[in-house]
């Protein structure tokens, strides 16, 4: 397939990565994580984040969410999380069945959640009958292509570390979220609260690799719900996230291929110019389409998501040449995902096609 | 590391198969092995375990192993499997938490189980105080390196099955023991009665990926020990592993990545090659050793382990300059695993080195 | 406490019940249900529901649901379930942990759930995302005290079934719903296609202990979601609930005195004379309250529960004499329930505190 | 049937405790175990076991084990307990299902482990390949009747400690040790270092109920193999314990019919006659046994039973009229269980027939 606006999974490896794999093919290496390389390359990316983090490398994101949730739960416990969120709907309740833990869906305008959504969820703590809530999921950009801002987030740490619970940040897209808000990840991870972040890096140009990191917080000395201090629960979490890992099957034995992906991923912000291609492509997108009256872009481009409605004809049509999903079949909100190479000319071809069928339409 | 004795997962990736990656990563492909590429490469992988099979690609072999089981598998049946097994000593008690089933370990001299070791175990049936028996699950080659005939494999079937019950291979090294029996893989699986299979690619020159494959098994349909027609039950596996290996976290986004190794792997018996020179050196360090009166070769050598005792001081000295594990400390038995990258020159190098180092001690 | 309007597990011990314990405790008795009194006493239950099922006795209600759907579910199913079900807010997500399968909350209102509601969760079937529809699970009578006509269940287990899905009744209250109904329990669960019976007693009398009860539907011979024919999966998990209850902690050694008290609670119909007295309570309370226009009856009163509307002042100071919960704080509704040993005297009084309460208040 | 061998929980109910249940039923009582009654008669409890420690009412032993393991269990823990141990052998895989961590069976002469057979299996810390040993059960007295003395448990105690993993005892005749011991149970529990306790009730005399106690053990500060300070993990467990017995299906609504129960059992030492008169008994059994040269008494009787081997002729014309069990068909060892209302009549019937047995053999 020559482009796909499906997803951002669509697309292949960057060539800068693929050489990286290459380059590091050239010997014997301990496995498992055990490597002196795999160690150095987690140390980079804990300084990326401001240090005083733990971070592992896994397979993939569904991985990366259940290690990192498991790190915090009991089975009694629950996830919040956004009704959109991925944990939620399209992982076929691999967090219920590998945590033991239920997850609490809250309403998500935009994909987004703020303390009105989440306070009515922090309730029945100590009431035997009911789960008891313990650590909020958010996806940093969300599903729908939209980004908190470090002032959002430290809200919704806050509120969290007040009711003894944990911040978890699905960040699938994180560099995504870094270049579009012109901030550093530190700036709305590690210095806004957060407890746990999986680090994405499949849908940004990796052959595939995630991270976990776990944040020390030792500031944070109140006991949690359960009536763990949260920094010795952090602290916990963070050296036995090994175990959960290996249990979760997403311990790599060749390890380096990983950590060889995201040193050359980490350095000289390659994974923020190929995040910057992205979401330049999808504001592109968005601003192109500003002029059709037949398009109305439905969500915020803070990332490299188009999430538009239009006429079923519209898409039906447009879907026979270019791949895409329709998101919400209702309303006939389709999302255009862009990747780290599309192309304006993808871009251009593609409003172009938009735009015949528009005008044969008539 | 210029070569390791520590495991086949030291070494790093063929150069076919990495050639097969890179060119694979020419185009935008849908994901999550909906493409019709990884459809094609894994009937080609069925077609070559004589059809009437559905394979699956997966990420590692604690992914494959886990994924395989849980078809079979309700929460009150128990895995019977050999004491060494990967599945009962190496992997955290992933198979417990995963599968909620425990294994029963049973005695296995040179890894294998016959019979003798099976029946035994066979037994509870029908008592509610007693895990339900439902699955062997042999490795073949062994974690000791020794093989089973496809009439031992098809002994161990017949028994399973007359029980109502299953038979799984780990095959995370599959392709040695094909190798080594000079036999296709169809012949002691498929052939065989063998109900599941582990079919290893990462310890044999693949960056990652592995495959779980259901046999249809049409013609079992006497009730099992759970009163499914086993027909029924593996045909029920074959349909909803798909589920099971995404809540185990081990389904891929870029799935043509793992199918472009194995078209590679499978084509013009590359899998068979690259076995051949692992297996060959195991047997050229065993032979050369035989010389040495103060090394005992402990077990078969079946496929591309070396097992051997000898005194601490030798292996003490030679882990300083090579890397490998002492598999049993209390008779000093170590274990030399070869790579399908290892060369005549590494063995020459290594044998001289334990010779000098004998000779430095008398 | 001399009445208590806050569950009918206030209440205690029918006298007829306990003579039924002291009658069995006379002698030594083989244990864990393997005795022929226990077996006798099952058949008995079996009978009345018709014949062609299967019953096992288990200590309480979340045992007997957990258990009960575990006979269906894989943990890549979903269990679909009114969002006010006892399985969704009140057993602190047991059936997430024990049974790994995930719950889908339904729209309900009044309690109820029909087509409308079901079928949009019908969905997401054979996609690996999706966690599989498998069995619908409905109280009868429901949380809210309103019940299901037969033909209302009816229709449920024919929607189900027709997407190779299962019905489960959650019946802790089952003889409540059967006086109501005014007709046999087998008329509204046998005979209406359900698959799958929580049958109460601890609620309507008796010290402890309810029943599961798998029916075997024999005339469903179509696969289900998950590809085994429905007939086959039934007698699956009637063979098999044996293991599912001694896991799920609820086997009972001293099994004979759940029996005792299933014998007598079902002799002579006295499961239906206890109901009855319940049931016409919160009847008479109802008509009762209709007078007060300060009260409004806010459910349709088809058991043993009034649920009402009425002022916080009048709630507040009724409450610290008479307990009673507010089932939801932000309307102000409160649950009134009536137990086996109501009287009409324990009525009266609290219609005339009621009332007191009132006339003060003006 | 007049009298069993098979089990002392084949024996019914001490009319004390029924009298205290019929007591009991004379009014309503909220439920779930928060009524004023349930949580004085635990604070009795509590008070017997030295104080400082926080106690649970559950239904069965299988529960009580389940419940009090999970306190301390992550997912990557193993337990340690005896090859012979209940949950080990009895009770289905439920400890693997409901905890999700794995047992690690030791070798038990005579059904009791000591630092020899533990030591061995206090390994693999930190290895992320292996399950981390995190807590020990054994069971006083053990599974063949043989009991622990307060030092040797001290000394398994401080095994655990000393590796940061903790010791649950399995009491599920726990009143029988004490009473074979001359002891309180505080003094080989609460005073020895345990930290977790199932306390039976069900085979000596009640109808159901069990308990499971947590000590807070304040003076073990040391972090334990998880990372948690010990104090704070028992604390911990202590607080949440009500959530793991609610989602294990172990919460009774009419709980005060288990506190009543625990009262009468607790007072004036019903507990400690009972459990005196089922030990007498055992070892009237055995002493008068030890005439007859074709029996040899197998295992120390320490407590209610009487294992010993016999000719199969022997047992098998016995169990024609005398209900027992083989144990151990290997060497035609039985079992004689002693109950509470055993008697010496009992006893020299059935020496009686075993006498004529052997008489008519001859």
């Amino acid at each position: 397939m020559k482009h796909s606006f499906g997803s951002d999974n669509h697309s292949g490896v960057h060539p800068q990565i693929m050489d990286a794999i290459i380059r590091t093919n050239n010997n014997f290496e301990t496995a498992y994580g055990e490597d002196q390389y795999t160690k150095q390359v987690l140390k980079q990316l804990e300084d990326l984040l401001g240090g005083d983090c733990t971070a592992f490398f896994v397979f993939n994101g569904t991985g990366a969410n259940i290690v990192a949730l498991q790190g915090f739960l009991r089975s009694y416990n629950s996830v919040l999380a956004p009704i959109t969120a991925h944990i939620n709907v399209d992982e076929c309740g691999a967090v219920e069945k590998v945590s033991s833990a239920r997850i609490v869906p809250l309403e998500a305008p935009n994909g987004k959640v703020s303390p009105k959504e989440v306070i009515p969820a922090l309730t029945g703590f100590g009431h035997q009958h009911n789960a008891q809530p313990k650590i909020l999921s958010i996806s940093q950009p969300t599903e729908l292509g939209t980004t908190y801002t470090p002032e959002e987030i430290r809200e919704l740490a806050d509120l969290m570390h007040s009711h003894g619970c944990y911040l978890h940040v699905d960040g699938s897209r994180i560099s995504n979220a870094a270049e579009s808000l012109g901030l550093p990840i530190k700036a709305f991870t590690q210095d806004c609260g957060v407890d746990a972040l999986s680090f994405g890096g499949t849908k940004n140009g990796l052959l595939m690799g995630e991270a976990v990191v776990i944040f020390h917080r030792p500031e944070n000395t109140l006991p949690d719900s359960n009536g763990i201090p949260m920094n010795i629960q952090n602290m916990e979490a963070a050296k036995n996230l090994q175990y959960l890992r290996k249990q979760t099957t997403q311990l790599y034995s060749k390890s380096r291929f990983i950590a060889a992906q995201f040193e050359e991923y980490l350095k000289d912000g390659l994974y923020l110019k190929l995040a910057g291609q992205s979401n330049a492509m999808a504001r592109y997108l968005a601003q192109t389409l500003e002029q059709i009256p037949e398009i109305t872009i439905s969500k915020s481009v803070d990332s490299n998501a188009v999430f538009a409605i239009c006429p079923t004809w519209l898409s039906e049509e447009l879907n026979k040449k270019h791949y895409f999903y329709v998101w919400d079949e209702s309303t006939n909100e389709v999302r255009w995902m862009c990747s780290f190479n599309t192309t304006k000319e993808d871009i251009d071809e593609f409003v172009a096609d938009i735009k015949a069928i528009i005008a044969s339409h008539k």
